[in-house]
């Protein structure tokens, strides 16, 4: 494990989503890991800790997030582009090497089966809410962050840290058609630091 | 209306959102208009185009929009800034005049009966799709978007053009505690133009 990742405090999770990054979503189950890119996940509740996620029905992430009730979502950053975009658009039903293919490194945490993604900001594992309504009618699935880790170099005390980091630790904001932005410059109000 | 004010096609319309950011939540109810901020509004799906917005149970919004059955979600600006913040952390259950502390603006579009900003580079129309269970439980509501407009300053041919419009067009992207991004430099992957 990389000596950067420092824990995150669960009132503060909610910050590693909330400027609407693109993410990365891994799962595993009876031996079988992979990961996909999504750019439709959003914070839902600040404590506990919630998050929303869309997972297409074509998708073999979504069967292992389906058959374990857990999934890891993870901050790519602008060092990761490609594979950001690669991830999003292979398929393991194509291509069982996928992540091979993708160059994509996995790592473990203890105490969570899950596979988390070498290189990325933020990560958050997450567990399955159940709500079948929603999930088979709009592919949109609830988890509840039950720990969450960030890289030091770029998110500390609770803030991402952007405008001091290395340019490739910025978050990727996905369009379409392989045309990402990178998080940019700070905006603040004359507010910063009020409740 | 702005002159710059362009009809986007209902299937690029996801694109308004996918990169993630903060928007400004408007709704209508007998004679009674609102807005607020909302850093948890994302793209849910292509065609017909929807999405979820989180709405807290204390805002005057929410009731609007539980009555009305409508919303417009439009993407403010960093020329929007302290706007932005501010009808995030104002209520109208306090203020009755709110909008106007605000500096908000407000103009109508032909065919809908909804409350548009003036000022933002999107302005999304859209009706709720009734899921009680969700909105009671984890306050998320989802809409179908009926129409789309976008600045053509900063949005054409379903494309954001963030790299060449001018700098206070870009988008916000809420942290916490007045503290805001605005959306950075472009990112192509070798996949530009691939579908």
């Amino acid at each position: 494990m990389n000596e950067h990742i420092a824990p995150v405090a669960q009132e503060k999770a909610y910050r590693l989503l909330n400027h609407g990054p693109t993410v990365l979503v891994s799962a595993r189950h009876g031996g079988v890991e992979n990961v996909m890119a999504a750019a439709w996940s959003c914070a839902l509740d600040f404590l506990p800790p919630k998050l929303t996620v869309v997972l297409d029905k074509a998708t073999k992430t979504r069967e292992l997030v389906e058959r374990s009730g857990a999934f890891a979502i993870q901050v790519p950053t602008v060092a990761q582009l490609e594979l950001t975009y690669q991830v999003g658009h292979r398929s393991m039903h194509d291509a069982v090497d996928k992540l091979a293919q993708c160059g994509v490194e996995l790592f473990g945490m203890e105490g969570h089966d899950l596979p988390f993604v070498v290189g990325c900001s933020a990560w958050l594992a997450c567990r399955v809410i159940s709500e079948p309504h929603i999930q088979r009618t709009y592919d949109l699935f609830i988890g509840e962050v039950v720990s969450a880790w960030a890289d030091s170099r770029v998110f500390s005390n609770g803030h991402w840290t952007f405008e001091t980091a290395a340019p490739e630790l910025r978050s990727l904001h996905y369009v379409a058609g392989g045309h990402f932005y990178a998080i940019g410059d700070a905006q603040d109000t004359g507010n910063v630091g009020l409740p």
